[in-house]
Protein backbone atom coordinates (compact mmCIF):
# COMPACT_ATOMS: atom_id res chain seq x y z
CA UNK A 1 0.00 0.00 0.00
CA UNK A 2 1.77 3.21 -1.13
CA UNK A 3 0.37 5.42 1.25
CA UNK A 4 1.76 3.31 4.15
CA UNK A 5 5.18 2.83 2.57
CA UNK A 6 5.56 6.57 2.07
CA UNK A 7 4.22 7.71 5.55
CA UNK A 8 6.50 4.96 6.88
CA UNK A 9 9.51 6.78 5.13
CA UNK A 10 8.70 10.10 5.86
CA UNK A 11 7.77 10.00 9.36
CA UNK A 12 9.56 6.60 10.61
CA UNK A 13 12.35 6.13 12.20
CA UNK A 14 15.47 3.30 11.66
CA UNK A 15 16.86 2.23 15.49
CA UNK A 16 19.05 -0.05 16.23
CA UNK A 17 18.24 -3.62 17.16
CA UNK A 18 15.65 -3.57 14.16
CA UNK A 19 13.42 -1.57 15.47
CA UNK A 20 11.16 0.75 13.24
CA UNK A 21 9.50 3.66 15.11
CA UNK A 22 6.55 4.66 13.74
CA UNK A 23 4.98 6.11 17.00
CA UNK A 24 4.12 9.40 15.53
CA UNK A 25 1.27 8.10 12.98
CA UNK A 26 0.94 4.31 13.83
CA UNK A 27 1.21 3.06 17.79
CA UNK A 28 1.58 6.07 20.09
CA UNK A 29 -0.11 9.10 18.25
CA UNK A 30 -2.15 7.54 15.72
CA UNK A 31 -3.60 9.33 12.42
CA UNK A 32 -6.97 7.59 12.12
CA UNK A 33 -7.42 9.05 8.80
CA UNK A 34 -4.80 6.31 7.57
CA UNK A 35 -6.46 3.76 9.89
CA UNK A 36 -9.21 4.42 7.65
CA UNK A 37 -7.59 4.21 3.96
CA UNK A 38 -5.96 0.93 5.58
CA UNK A 39 -9.10 -0.51 6.60
CA UNK A 40 -10.56 0.41 3.24
CA UNK A 41 -7.56 -1.74 1.63
CA UNK A 42 -8.09 -4.66 3.67
CA UNK A 43 -11.86 -4.91 3.01
CA UNK A 44 -10.65 -4.71 -0.62
CA UNK A 45 -7.70 -7.57 -0.04
CA UNK A 46 -10.33 -9.61 1.93
CA UNK A 47 -13.84 -8.80 -0.33
CA UNK A 48 -13.86 -12.66 -1.21
CA UNK A 49 -14.07 -13.93 3.05
CA UNK A 50 -17.12 -13.65 4.46
CA UNK A 51 -16.07 -11.71 7.85
CA UNK A 52 -17.89 -11.30 10.98
CA UNK A 53 -15.83 -10.26 13.43
CA UNK A 54 -12.34 -8.78 13.88
CA UNK A 55 -9.61 -10.24 16.35
CA UNK A 56 -7.25 -8.24 17.88
CA UNK A 57 -4.77 -7.87 20.63
CA UNK A 58 -3.74 -4.92 23.12
CA UNK A 59 -3.04 -2.22 23.56
CA UNK A 60 -1.71 -1.12 20.09
CA UNK A 61 -3.64 -2.82 17.49
CA UNK A 62 -6.94 -1.85 18.82
CA UNK A 63 -7.38 1.51 17.33
CA UNK A 64 -6.26 0.04 13.57
CA UNK A 65 -8.83 -2.88 14.12
CA UNK A 66 -12.10 -0.73 15.45
CA UNK A 67 -11.20 2.03 12.16
CA UNK A 68 -10.70 -0.63 10.35
CA UNK A 69 -13.78 -2.82 11.80
CA UNK A 70 -16.14 0.45 10.66
CA UNK A 71 -15.53 -0.65 6.84
CA UNK A 72 -16.20 -4.61 7.91
CA UNK A 73 -19.68 -3.36 9.14
CA UNK A 74 -18.52 -6.00 12.86
CA UNK A 75 -17.46 -5.48 15.71
CA UNK A 76 -13.81 -6.05 17.53
CA UNK A 77 -12.26 -8.59 20.35
CA UNK A 78 -9.48 -7.89 21.51
CA UNK A 79 -7.31 -10.18 23.19
CA UNK A 80 -6.45 -9.28 26.55
CA UNK A 81 -2.69 -9.35 28.18
CA UNK A 82 -3.75 -9.79 31.95
CA UNK A 83 -6.42 -11.12 34.06
CA UNK A 84 -8.88 -8.31 35.03
CA UNK A 85 -11.22 -8.22 38.22
CA UNK A 86 -14.11 -7.41 35.44
CA UNK A 87 -13.79 -10.78 33.17
CA UNK A 88 -15.25 -13.33 34.95
CA UNK A 89 -16.62 -16.59 33.32
CA UNK A 90 -14.56 -19.06 30.92
CA UNK A 91 -11.35 -17.91 28.73
CA UNK A 92 -9.87 -19.02 25.90
CA UNK A 93 -5.94 -18.67 26.79
CA UNK A 94 -2.35 -18.00 25.01
CA UNK A 95 1.21 -17.31 25.75
CA UNK A 96 2.63 -14.88 23.33
CA UNK A 97 6.24 -13.83 23.69
CA UNK A 98 6.71 -10.09 23.19
CA UNK A 99 9.42 -8.94 20.59
CA UNK A 100 9.68 -5.32 22.20
CA UNK A 101 8.97 -6.00 25.76
CA UNK A 102 11.32 -9.30 25.72
CA UNK A 103 8.72 -11.13 28.11
CA UNK A 104 6.30 -13.80 27.87
CA UNK A 105 3.18 -13.49 28.55
CA UNK A 106 -0.77 -14.76 28.59
CA UNK A 107 -3.74 -13.13 26.36
CA UNK A 108 -7.46 -14.28 26.90
CA UNK A 109 -10.48 -13.55 25.28
CA UNK A 110 -13.74 -14.34 26.63
CA UNK A 111 -15.69 -17.77 25.71
CA UNK A 112 -18.81 -15.70 24.91
CA UNK A 113 -16.86 -13.77 22.55
CA UNK A 114 -15.21 -16.53 20.08
CA UNK A 115 -17.67 -19.23 18.67
CA UNK A 116 -17.77 -21.91 15.77
CA UNK A 117 -19.78 -19.28 14.27
CA UNK A 118 -17.10 -16.96 13.93
CA UNK A 119 -15.36 -16.21 10.55
CA UNK A 120 -12.45 -13.79 11.70
CA UNK A 121 -9.85 -11.60 10.54
CA UNK A 122 -6.91 -10.54 12.59
CA UNK A 123 -5.33 -7.40 12.43
CA UNK A 124 -2.65 -6.02 14.25
CA UNK A 125 -0.08 -3.08 13.56
CA UNK A 126 3.00 -5.02 13.45
CA UNK A 127 4.40 -8.93 12.22
CA UNK A 128 8.07 -9.60 13.38
CA UNK A 129 8.43 -13.34 14.35
CA UNK A 130 4.12 -14.00 14.50
CA UNK A 131 4.15 -14.50 18.01
CA UNK A 132 1.34 -12.76 18.95
CA UNK A 133 -0.38 -13.78 15.67
CA UNK A 134 0.13 -17.11 16.71
CA UNK A 135 -1.49 -16.72 19.97
CA UNK A 136 -4.75 -15.65 18.68
CA UNK A 137 -5.05 -17.74 15.55
CA UNK A 138 -4.22 -20.73 19.07
CA UNK A 139 -7.46 -18.62 20.74
CA UNK A 140 -10.10 -19.07 17.30
CA UNK A 141 -8.60 -22.37 17.07
CA UNK A 142 -9.57 -23.51 20.80
CA UNK A 143 -12.79 -22.30 19.91
CA UNK A 144 -13.69 -23.59 17.13
CA UNK A 145 -13.74 -20.68 14.77
CA UNK A 146 -12.23 -20.09 11.65
CA UNK A 147 -9.03 -17.67 10.70
CA UNK A 148 -10.57 -15.91 7.29
CA UNK A 149 -7.16 -14.39 7.18
CA UNK A 150 -4.39 -11.84 8.63
CA UNK A 151 -4.12 -8.10 7.99
CA UNK A 152 -0.99 -5.91 9.28
CA UNK A 153 0.28 -2.75 8.71
CA UNK A 154 3.71 -3.27 8.90
CA UNK A 155 5.46 -6.79 8.12
CA UNK A 156 9.31 -6.97 8.89
CA UNK A 157 9.93 -9.74 5.79
CA UNK A 158 13.62 -10.37 7.09
CA UNK A 159 11.85 -11.77 10.78
CA UNK A 160 10.17 -15.30 10.05
CA UNK A 161 6.72 -14.16 10.89
CA UNK A 162 5.31 -14.01 8.19
CA UNK A 163 6.58 -16.90 6.24
CA UNK A 164 5.58 -19.02 9.60
CA UNK A 165 1.91 -17.75 8.99
CA UNK A 166 1.78 -18.01 4.98
CA UNK A 167 3.30 -21.83 5.20
CA UNK A 168 -0.02 -22.60 7.53
CA UNK A 169 -2.02 -21.48 4.66
CA UNK A 170 -3.90 -18.69 6.26
CA UNK A 171 -4.12 -15.20 3.96
CA UNK A 172 -1.92 -13.00 5.39
CA UNK A 173 -2.19 -9.26 3.84
CA UNK A 174 0.47 -6.84 5.42
CA UNK A 175 0.16 -3.21 3.66
CA UNK A 176 3.90 -2.52 3.91
CA UNK A 177 6.61 -5.47 3.92
CA UNK A 178 10.21 -4.02 5.10
CA UNK A 179 12.30 -6.43 2.99
CA UNK A 180 15.30 -4.61 5.43
CA UNK A 181 16.15 -1.73 7.02
CA UNK A 182 19.74 0.39 8.18
CA UNK A 183 19.75 1.80 11.08
CA UNK A 184 23.12 3.42 9.93
CA UNK A 185 21.76 5.72 7.12
CA UNK A 186 17.66 4.88 7.85
CA UNK A 187 17.11 3.40 4.73
CA UNK A 188 13.75 1.51 4.43
CA UNK A 189 13.50 -1.07 1.50
CA UNK A 190 10.16 -2.48 1.12
CA UNK A 191 8.82 -5.76 -1.04
CA UNK A 192 7.58 -5.53 -3.78
CA UNK A 193 3.87 -6.47 -3.66
CA UNK B 1 -27.42 9.70 25.18
CA UNK B 2 -30.42 6.94 25.08
CA UNK B 3 -28.84 4.80 22.61
CA UNK B 4 -26.42 3.63 25.22
CA UNK B 5 -28.52 3.85 28.06
CA UNK B 6 -30.94 1.49 26.41
CA UNK B 7 -27.66 -0.43 25.57
CA UNK B 8 -26.23 -0.75 28.73
CA UNK B 9 -29.84 -1.74 30.27
CA UNK B 10 -29.80 -4.49 27.18
CA UNK B 11 -26.63 -5.87 27.40
CA UNK B 12 -25.19 -4.48 30.69
CA UNK B 13 -24.45 -6.98 33.67
CA UNK B 14 -24.33 -5.71 37.61
CA UNK B 15 -22.06 -7.70 39.43
CA UNK B 16 -21.31 -7.09 43.53
CA UNK B 17 -18.64 -4.53 44.13
CA UNK B 18 -19.98 -2.19 41.98
CA UNK B 19 -18.81 -3.53 38.85
CA UNK B 20 -20.39 -2.93 35.66
CA UNK B 21 -20.11 -5.33 32.76
CA UNK B 22 -20.32 -3.74 29.51
CA UNK B 23 -17.48 -6.30 27.74
CA UNK B 24 -20.18 -7.66 25.30
CA UNK B 25 -20.14 -4.09 23.88
CA UNK B 26 -17.77 -1.80 24.83
CA UNK B 27 -14.57 -2.77 26.23
CA UNK B 28 -13.92 -6.26 25.40
CA UNK B 29 -15.97 -7.20 22.27
CA UNK B 30 -16.41 -3.24 20.86
CA UNK B 31 -19.24 -2.72 18.67
CA UNK B 32 -17.53 0.23 16.52
CA UNK B 33 -21.17 1.31 14.95
CA UNK B 34 -22.51 2.09 18.48
CA UNK B 35 -18.65 3.96 19.15
CA UNK B 36 -19.58 6.39 15.84
CA UNK B 37 -22.65 7.36 17.44
CA UNK B 38 -21.19 8.25 20.24
CA UNK B 39 -18.10 10.11 18.64
CA UNK B 40 -21.05 12.05 16.68
CA UNK B 41 -22.67 12.87 20.10
CA UNK B 42 -19.45 14.14 21.78
CA UNK B 43 -18.51 15.97 18.41
CA UNK B 44 -22.14 18.09 19.19
CA UNK B 45 -21.70 18.37 22.56
CA UNK B 46 -18.20 19.93 21.66
CA UNK B 47 -19.30 21.79 18.93
CA UNK B 48 -17.92 25.07 20.42
CA UNK B 49 -14.56 23.82 21.62
CA UNK B 50 -11.04 24.27 18.99
CA UNK B 51 -10.05 20.06 19.51
CA UNK B 52 -7.06 18.92 17.59
CA UNK B 53 -6.47 16.41 19.62
CA UNK B 54 -7.79 13.44 21.68
CA UNK B 55 -5.70 12.06 24.65
CA UNK B 56 -6.93 8.38 25.70
CA UNK B 57 -5.18 5.44 27.94
CA UNK B 58 -4.63 2.07 26.71
CA UNK B 59 -6.38 0.09 26.35
CA UNK B 60 -10.43 -0.22 26.51
CA UNK B 61 -10.12 3.74 25.86
CA UNK B 62 -8.69 3.07 22.25
CA UNK B 63 -11.22 1.58 20.82
CA UNK B 64 -13.96 4.38 21.45
CA UNK B 65 -10.70 7.25 20.72
CA UNK B 66 -9.90 6.07 17.24
CA UNK B 67 -13.69 5.54 15.90
CA UNK B 68 -14.83 9.43 17.73
CA UNK B 69 -11.52 10.63 16.61
CA UNK B 70 -13.07 10.10 13.15
CA UNK B 71 -15.99 12.31 13.76
CA UNK B 72 -13.66 15.39 14.71
CA UNK B 73 -10.63 14.47 11.74
CA UNK B 74 -8.18 14.67 14.47
CA UNK B 75 -5.09 12.42 15.97
CA UNK B 76 -5.39 10.41 19.43
CA UNK B 77 -2.44 9.43 21.34
CA UNK B 78 -2.86 7.08 24.30
CA UNK B 79 -1.17 7.10 27.33
CA UNK B 80 0.69 3.77 27.67
CA UNK B 81 0.98 1.92 31.21
CA UNK B 82 4.45 0.65 31.23
CA UNK B 83 8.05 1.81 29.82
CA UNK B 84 8.45 0.09 26.92
CA UNK B 85 11.91 -0.33 24.85
CA UNK B 86 10.16 1.51 21.70
CA UNK B 87 9.75 4.51 23.50
CA UNK B 88 12.70 7.00 23.67
CA UNK B 89 13.29 9.78 24.23
CA UNK B 90 11.09 12.26 26.98
CA UNK B 91 8.02 11.13 28.78
CA UNK B 92 5.58 13.07 30.41
CA UNK B 93 4.66 10.74 33.45
CA UNK B 94 1.90 10.59 36.06
CA UNK B 95 0.56 7.94 38.65
CA UNK B 96 -2.94 6.23 38.28
CA UNK B 97 -4.61 3.49 40.80
CA UNK B 98 -6.69 0.97 38.67
CA UNK B 99 -10.49 0.82 40.23
CA UNK B 100 -10.78 -2.67 38.62
CA UNK B 101 -7.12 -3.83 39.27
CA UNK B 102 -6.69 -2.66 42.20
CA UNK B 103 -3.02 -1.21 42.02
CA UNK B 104 -0.79 1.55 41.08
CA UNK B 105 1.08 2.00 37.86
CA UNK B 106 2.43 4.79 35.95
CA UNK B 107 1.29 6.16 32.83
CA UNK B 108 3.10 7.76 30.08
CA UNK B 109 2.98 9.85 26.79
CA UNK B 110 6.08 10.86 24.95
CA UNK B 111 6.91 14.96 25.17
CA UNK B 112 6.72 14.34 20.82
CA UNK B 113 3.01 14.28 21.33
CA UNK B 114 2.22 16.50 23.80
CA UNK B 115 2.80 20.78 23.25
CA UNK B 116 1.54 23.49 24.25
CA UNK B 117 -0.54 24.37 20.96
CA UNK B 118 -2.36 21.05 21.92
CA UNK B 119 -6.13 21.82 22.74
CA UNK B 120 -7.19 18.62 23.51
CA UNK B 121 -10.70 16.06 24.27
CA UNK B 122 -9.99 13.40 26.74
CA UNK B 123 -11.95 10.21 25.88
CA UNK B 124 -12.49 6.62 28.13
CA UNK B 125 -15.19 4.51 28.19
CA UNK B 126 -15.21 4.74 32.32
CA UNK B 127 -15.08 7.23 35.01
CA UNK B 128 -15.60 6.26 38.91
CA UNK B 129 -12.79 7.53 40.93
CA UNK B 130 -11.45 9.81 38.08
CA UNK B 131 -7.65 8.24 38.64
CA UNK B 132 -7.20 7.46 35.12
CA UNK B 133 -8.97 10.98 33.70
CA UNK B 134 -6.71 12.91 36.64
CA UNK B 135 -3.09 11.05 35.48
CA UNK B 136 -4.12 12.27 31.91
CA UNK B 137 -4.91 16.09 32.94
CA UNK B 138 -1.94 16.11 34.81
CA UNK B 139 0.13 14.90 31.94
CA UNK B 140 -1.54 17.52 29.34
CA UNK B 141 -1.05 20.24 32.17
CA UNK B 142 2.60 19.39 31.98
CA UNK B 143 3.18 19.46 28.53
CA UNK B 144 1.44 22.86 28.66
CA UNK B 145 -1.57 22.04 26.89
CA UNK B 146 -5.00 23.10 27.17
CA UNK B 147 -7.88 20.77 28.22
CA UNK B 148 -11.00 21.40 26.48
CA UNK B 149 -13.35 18.80 27.58
CA UNK B 150 -13.45 15.44 28.79
CA UNK B 151 -15.70 12.34 27.24
CA UNK B 152 -16.67 9.53 28.87
CA UNK B 153 -18.96 6.51 27.89
CA UNK B 154 -20.36 5.56 31.14
CA UNK B 155 -19.95 8.01 34.35
CA UNK B 156 -20.46 5.95 37.46
CA UNK B 157 -22.22 8.90 39.40
CA UNK B 158 -22.30 7.66 42.85
CA UNK B 159 -18.40 7.60 42.88
CA UNK B 160 -16.21 10.96 42.85
CA UNK B 161 -14.74 10.90 39.76
CA UNK B 162 -17.18 12.98 38.12
CA UNK B 163 -17.60 15.42 40.85
CA UNK B 164 -14.18 16.21 41.19
CA UNK B 165 -13.44 17.18 37.67
CA UNK B 166 -16.51 19.23 37.29
CA UNK B 167 -15.72 20.78 40.31
CA UNK B 168 -11.76 21.52 38.56
CA UNK B 169 -14.16 23.23 36.04
CA UNK B 170 -13.57 21.24 33.61
CA UNK B 171 -16.40 20.39 30.64
CA UNK B 172 -17.41 16.51 31.51
CA UNK B 173 -19.87 15.07 28.88
CA UNK B 174 -20.50 11.36 29.75
CA UNK B 175 -23.06 9.72 27.74
CA UNK B 176 -24.79 7.64 30.59
CA UNK B 177 -24.77 8.55 34.27
CA UNK B 178 -25.24 5.25 36.05
CA UNK B 179 -26.84 7.09 39.04
CA UNK B 180 -27.20 3.20 41.33
CA UNK B 181 -27.11 0.13 40.68
CA UNK B 182 -28.31 -3.30 42.29
CA UNK B 183 -26.41 -6.57 41.97
CA UNK B 184 -28.92 -8.27 43.72
CA UNK B 185 -31.52 -7.35 40.86
CA UNK B 186 -29.66 -6.30 37.71
CA UNK B 187 -31.58 -2.84 37.92
CA UNK B 188 -29.60 0.16 36.67
CA UNK B 189 -30.83 3.69 37.38
CA UNK B 190 -29.14 6.64 34.75
CA UNK B 191 -29.00 10.39 36.15
CA UNK B 192 -31.19 12.29 34.05
CA UNK B 193 -29.26 14.68 31.89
Amino acid sequence: MKLLEERIIKDGVVKEGNVLKVDSFLNHQMDVNLFHEMGLEWKRLFADKKINKILTIEASGIGIACVAAECFNVPVVFAKKAQSINLDGEMYTSKVESFTKKKVYDIIVSKKFLTPDDHILIIDDFLANGCAVNGLIDLINAAGATVEGVGIAIEKGFQPGGKLIREKGIRLESLAIVESMDASNGTIVFREQ
